[in-house]
């Protein structure tokens, strides 16, 4: 239970923060507009990778790296706090090869690719030359069931056929996405058992029947990399694409999103800190009435609460990450639920605070606050709804409870009588 | 305190529900295809607009029509329904020429408007030939105190000279829109009376030196009529373009308000309701884990404290509505802050519920859930923020006590010994 | 829709803040001074009852009365603002003979009882000689759903046989209380109609085996009347005092439930009134830190929002009071249900912020608010917890939208592809 | 920042854990039933106290005793899972001598008394012979705020003269109190620093004058021990009573504080962690409708969610510890501001949860939620209302801000115009 940042950790924190500073921050706005045009900010982004390569601050989100692959090998507990800085720029992570879900798509990829797959699609990944998304949630079916998921992957000779419809694709926008992992249906026997029914497949983007159907926005913000429909038709990719074996699927999807869920938590709490630091500022700088925001009874309040929740939250965050190190992401399932759960409704909660402080500013994009609060608001969808995470924590904690029935009860409550 | 809706009220609303299956909804997408591509949907309105003042349906806004102007001079509490039934369709109200800020606009140009100024603005809008808009906040002053506003109108000769930045100018983006209502100071003289230092002036927006600079889309979302920044470089229009006298502007600027503030919270009850009903729809629709999302005890919890919620803020937006038609503005001035309050803050509510259903369709383009939980975080903004009308509502209160202080605690609470 | 009081109902109001400044104010510390001792107020109470009887202050909570019976035959929109008014003192109701549970039982006793068993009980309950208690939830079952409940009804030749145990029997210790209305299985066959097996029967408290096993206080508190726990052990009663006809007692317990739910509800209201006159009173008094505590703007907009949602509650009170006199106790089902939920919610809402100003003697009973804190969450229970009727109002609201399903989703989501 | 409890922290809770199942729960109902006859419940007390003494587990709650003094010197990160443990056993915590106020009383005696008062006073608590309070608090002023108390300690020749009135004195009823440590003004000349105008003194309470005028009881609970009220009329001390010297009070009361206020926070969390197992229990082992309560989706979202905070404040009280532990209790004054804030919050939010599942019984003594969740709500007074700490938390976070100021408005937001 020791969270202490180790000196490697702080060192690099030191070395990101200056790299913010210097290069990142400081083509905040440009990045934005070439966005704002609907283009990608290759211009921007290239040559901040680049230096970022240079200065070693490069794979910082998996130790797992192999030895001829380039990165900083920290632990998750090291990578927390580098995390939240990077979220605070929200488009920065990209910068560091961090970005979700390319760190996701990596770290499968090192645990259950073959050679062949390693060296076309992990190679390229972990130098930053390819981009990836992921094909999981379809429009058209409850999607936190997995098994209402319709996507089929059918073995025809020596290749899979696959048909389906997904969105929330992020990055298929990318100028250099050209790979899709996706999750579907290889044995729609009803007599199968239903957590060996699914597989995951790699797909290149330019397979023909691929087809990127159209961007959605989220909360109306079209991000540059795209969060988008894909609709494929009869897509034909040899057998030597499936991902670990047929029928993995559902043991890949829970080992996939463990570490991709804290990092977004990392940086939501790092963005959480950003607002709350916004909303300091701006309250002492702004006057109603004869007296700074900052003095009055009610925003001070929001101030130390804000402080408050985000500590603790910290701190689950902190014990999540260091169980993941100590005894793996599948021990830390449960924790990772709950630290899913606080950190959306906390960056919602947060967020709404400063705009609040900030007046109509607030709503604009002059301030980041409408983005940080719009996607705090899908935060609460990304890897699951909130209420599927609940479940999995009630579950858990009933079940210990079964374990010492009534321990309490006996003690504490009269008997029926 | 009868809130029961008049038969001229039912009848209307009838028609209006009537219309809206029949005209509004059927070009609901198209509206929004055009929309998104930046330019106004002309196309889709003007027809709409032509019909629904053949059918009646114009102008509903107010009763305060005199004899030669078209429309129907319903009452405050007649109109509740109405206003609730457009709120579902947000574009509709221009449709039916009951859209902010022209209402109000036309609201205050009715009460102080010249003979002139009436024949040049009012009869167009009334007409819906013309749209406006009106620039009171300023991106550089915390507006919610007026006194902070920076804007000057300057007299010199025969002409008051503008400067000034205003921005949240709602319709200037309009092709139509061609008048902004300017607040600005006009005596800055220290030891003028606060409360006369302001004036309100009509400033045709093709008036040299008035700029539209950008529009500032609220929460990402880019109306086609625009929320628009405005910057004033000595701007000149003849003295006979100031709305009542100079000073006058305090005293206006509360007197259009008032029935601006409950129309929006009248839509905001219908934008709820919809958000209800889709809610209740989906969750019926929707299985996950072998049992309709309806089944959940938690979504059930939802739905009904969104009932209960949204009925009780409707009766007090009656009331409200009841007492402006009874006694005045003025006298529900503490009333309007009340339900202000609680409809902006209703809406946030009840359509989180509702997304949270939808799960991750709720955050895209394709529900107006959206749009709608978006523009509920922007209404805790419009016509002032939350906290300053806590602050008038605290104020009542605590002067009604001062009138009877220590009444009560004279009989419950032991005196200091 | 006409919520106003009638001349009569404020008239009477007028009458009755005078008795109670007059009479009943001035007693109350007296009142709690014998209460504290574990005695009945029988020196406090039977004078003001008498004063209140002649003073035509009496039996005001139906209009159900016959010609021969005393009291003053308000409906229940006529009745509400004298319940708020009462629920101030909160033992004051039973100056007016219109405390729980004797209302509720008068009003069943008035709809179903015989000739003979309303002259044994009817008219001295009306005359408020004789107390009455009603035994329903029972210690050892979830008693929201009433086929839990245990307590049997046996029919034996002329005589039925009652055996079972029940609790928060509130009135159970007052000296004058000698009849007690239980609830109970008369047909205990798996294959009777689940709504046709249970009866309620009137039991005189001094029946061999009738014992009152203790009083309850609910959170620590110790009601004079106590809430009590009664143990029946072969408690034999002739046929005849069965009320209405064997299997009633589903359609009795939810005839009886509806208005002794909504004079809850009112008495509540003037409860939180009397919480934020209090809060007020007190915000004024004390300073802390060179300020009044009612300058910190969070004070004021813990005032603000009590007096919103107050406001707010009272109306859909009103509407409920309103639907029940024009519809009738069955339509305005969900209404109660609804209302009931919100006005025990706001209950621990608003005297929680009165409490917080009040600092540590909000804790004491040198204050009402502590009293009307933990009474506030006991009203989550009375009458059934939030989740039934939170459910009720669910089911209501879905099968609404079963009636027009999908009529939104249609125009608004796009369809499944 | 390592909050792994050490061996010897490991090895006591499981000798405690152990203390508890075999002596103290067996004891519970015994206690209570002592308790509720009015009496000091001793021949439930004594005999525990010599076992725990012979157990070793004695004066767990600090480090700092001296080499001849009875104790275990735990940190305070070590003393946390036994706090913790204790809480479950509300009245447990004198058993091990470790119960407020008496560890603050013996705190500051170690810190500040003289040998002589060591002697009289620190010894025969250190031993558990001595019980003691302290007048801090004062009915007829805001205490929040130190400079509103007016108790007097003036001097005259060899002796000390205190005239005032304290309530909320915990332990003034118990059997074994003699000692009463008073804050008072003992410097009133308006010239005095406001830092140096209050003291501390040590008041036997047997002195002549000194009066325990009545129990207060919080939220109608009694405690056997009394939160009482106390006149001191020319209570006459001689100097050598003086703790520490003239003017120190100030700077003493926050030496007070800082252990005392973390002891309530550990023992709330463990309080916390009863009612979710209880919570859980309930849930399963009673049914409505046909299904247990553990099946509803919104009684799970209730214990999840109780999961949820209950480890993120577990966290941050443990992190308070260990900053107390490495820097001091003056350094981690703020984040005992901020654990304070929120474990009171998280005790009603919790176990009002827990009431809810245990129904109507929830309200009742039948199960420790009515006292703990009413005494969850006196947690937000104790030690200072959440308004006080949160003011803390704020200034602290706007100071940080002001340090750094404009920052970030200067990368992220644009400059007015």
């Amino acid at each position: 239970m020791d969270f202490a940042y180790s000196d490697k950790s702080k060192q690099m924190l030191a070395s990101l923060k200056t790299f913010m500073a210097d290069n990142v921050l400081p083509a905040n706005r440009r990045f934005h507009e070439i966005a704002h045009t609907g283009a990608y900010p290759t211009e921007v982004i290239e040559p901040l990778k680049a230096k970022a390569f240079e200065a070693g601050l490069w794979n910082m989100f998996t130790p797992e790296l192999e030895d001829d692959h380039p990165g900083t090998r920290l632990t998750n507990l090291e990578y927390a706090p580098l995390a939240e800085e990077m979220g605070r720029v929200p488009w920065s992570p990209e910068v560091f090869n961090c970005n979700a879900p390319d760190t996701g798509n990596m770290e499968i990829l090192m645990q259950f690719g073959t050679p062949e797959q390693k060296e076309k699609y992990l190679d390229p990944l972990l130098r930053g030359e390819l981009r990836s998304v992921v094909g999981l949630t379809e429009p058209d079916a409850a999607s936190s069931d997995l098994t209402n998921l319709a996507t089929t992957i059918k073995r025809e000779g020596d290749e899979y056929v696959i048909n389906g419809r997904k969105w929330f694709s992020t990055g298929a926008k990318h100028p250099n996405a050209n790979l899709c992992i996706v999750f579907g249906v290889s044995d729609p026997s009803p007599e199968a058992d239903r957590h060996r029914k699914h597989s995951f497949i790699l797909v290149p983007m330019d397979t023909p029947g691929f087809e990127v159907v159209r961007d959605v926005p989220i909360m109306h913000h079209h991000a540059p990399e795209g969060h988008c429909e894909i609709l494929m038709r009869d897509v034909r990719v040899p057998v030597d694409a499936m991902l670990g074996n047929e029928g993995d699927g559902f043991m890949l999807a829970q080992a996939r999103l463990g570490p991709g869920r804290i990092h977004h938590c990392m940086r939501t709490i790092g963005q959480c800190e950003l607002a709350l630091e916004l909303m300091c500022e701006r309250a002492l700088e702004r006057s109603t009435f004869g007296k700074a925001l900052a003095d009055n009874a009610n925003i001070q309040d929001w101030i130390a609460q804000s402080r408050i929740e985000i500590d603790a939250a910290r701190l689950l965050m902190l014990q999540t990450a260091w169980r993941m190190d100590q005894e793996g992401a599948r021990a830390a399932r449960v924790d990772v639920s709950a630290i899913k759960v606080m950190a959306a409704r906390l960056q919602t909660t947060v967020v709404d605070r400063a705009m609040q402080v900030f007046g109509a500013a607030g709503i604009t994009p002059d301030t980041p606050l409408s983005y940080l609060w719009t996607w705090g608001r899908a935060m609460r969808f990304l890897d699951g709804p909130d209420e599927v995470h609940l479940k999995v924590i009630a579950r858990e904690e009933l079940k210990k409870t079964k374990g010492a029935m009534g321990a309490n009860l006996a003690h504490f409550v009269p008997p029926a009588r």
